[in-house]
């Protein structure tokens, strides 16, 4: 049987797996509405982050209750300050979505990423949104296994992040500077998404083995 | 006189000043190495974010020290979990000051920011440590008219970021994609810097108040 404390923490991690699964979905729903002109799902995502920021300010306002209440020391703690830490994490991951979202709107009815990069960013965001449900499932499975893997998954973010500054800087490059600065600051938005993965996978490892994961690679 | 808690508070708070003195030095180094091609300038700031990261690394570990020992509730404990995120939007912030030097580095012995833009990135670095200092001052004096002051003052860097892209997209620009993808990059390194300044000076707002701000314009 569960005493109340761990009733608490097991309802605010319930939380953190639901903010994962809704920035999953916003991330994938980004790329496709970047790639596809798709307006309609552009404005869904940008509306859905007031979404995730309103659970994040609700959860950390359970979180603070949760503290002030029990009066946690040592390991339960430290769980507790995490959660705020893995909530401004998915948070700001949700932002990234929505500034995705953002671009894929102002170029509509164009699409935002031109034939070039299409396979790239495409190859961005499934990579984004792998990340990010592997990070649930490591939420709910809290094995560091899955914890190193994500920190490995994100040298293949890494990768077409390389890739994408490569085509944007061949010769051959014919769709100036506008683009070029669209797909700079969505290069930097799926990257970003999927380093702050990675911090709350690092997290997870640090709350489960009390140490900090090394780098893997 | 002083109990032994709002001491801790007291020397949290010292450390936090700390950091932001770091972070708006650091920021205007950035500057200048990224104006005057000063190789050395940039390797200098970037040496010093891992100071920033060790000071967050180091107070936060104290914070949850106090935390655990006194067990605050209220208000106390809120001010103890606005200081972590306090002391995350600093080291976020020595972030950028190191990614704007590593580009002065990268385009070492070119300097990085072309004459068209001199005057904006002065103006933009100028901008962010004006925004910091403000800020450092701010959590010395909880002057909540400053903190509204702060908010006013981001305005400005939104300004010089919207004439960074006009400078950019403007039919003369002549230096190409690269520089194009560097000055979006920088561009966005000085604005969301100056939104965790903006951000901090929100949280002691909000400790003072306890109200949130309201937008400022």
């Amino acid at each position: 049987m569960r005493d109340a404390f761990h009733e608490d923490l097991d309802s605010i991690n319930q939380t953190l797996v639901e903010m994962s699964t809704l920035v999953a979905g916003a991330m994938g729903r980004a790329t496709t509405a970047l790639l596809t002109a798709n307006l309609e799902l552009a404005e869904e995502v940008i509306a859905d982050d007031d979404r995730v920021d309103a659970i994040q300010h609700e959860l950390d306002n359970k979180t603070l209750e949760v503290m002030a209440r029990q009066q946690p020391v040592a390991s339960d703690l430290r769980n507790l300050v995490t959660s705020l830490r893995m909530s401004a994490d998915f948070e700001r991951m949700g932002d990234f979505a929505h500034h995705a979202a953002r671009i894929a709107r102002m170029r509509y009815p164009n699409t935002a990423v031109p034939a070039e990069l299409t396979s790239t960013i495409q190859a961005m965001g499934d990579c984004a949104v792998a990340l990010i449900t592997k990070v649930t499932g490591l939420l709910q499975s809290r094995d560091i296994e899955v914890a190193l893997e994500v920190e490995r998954d994100d040298d293949e973010m890494d990768r077409l992040h390389r890739k994408l500054f490569e085509v944007l800087l061949d010769d051959s490059w014919s769709h100036g500077i506008e683009t070029a600065i669209d797909m700079t600051l969505l290069g930097r938005y799926y990257e970003r998404c999927a380093d702050h993965a990675v911090s709350v996978s690092r997290r997870v490892y640090f709350l489960v083995t009390g140490e900090y994961a090394e780098k893997q690679s």
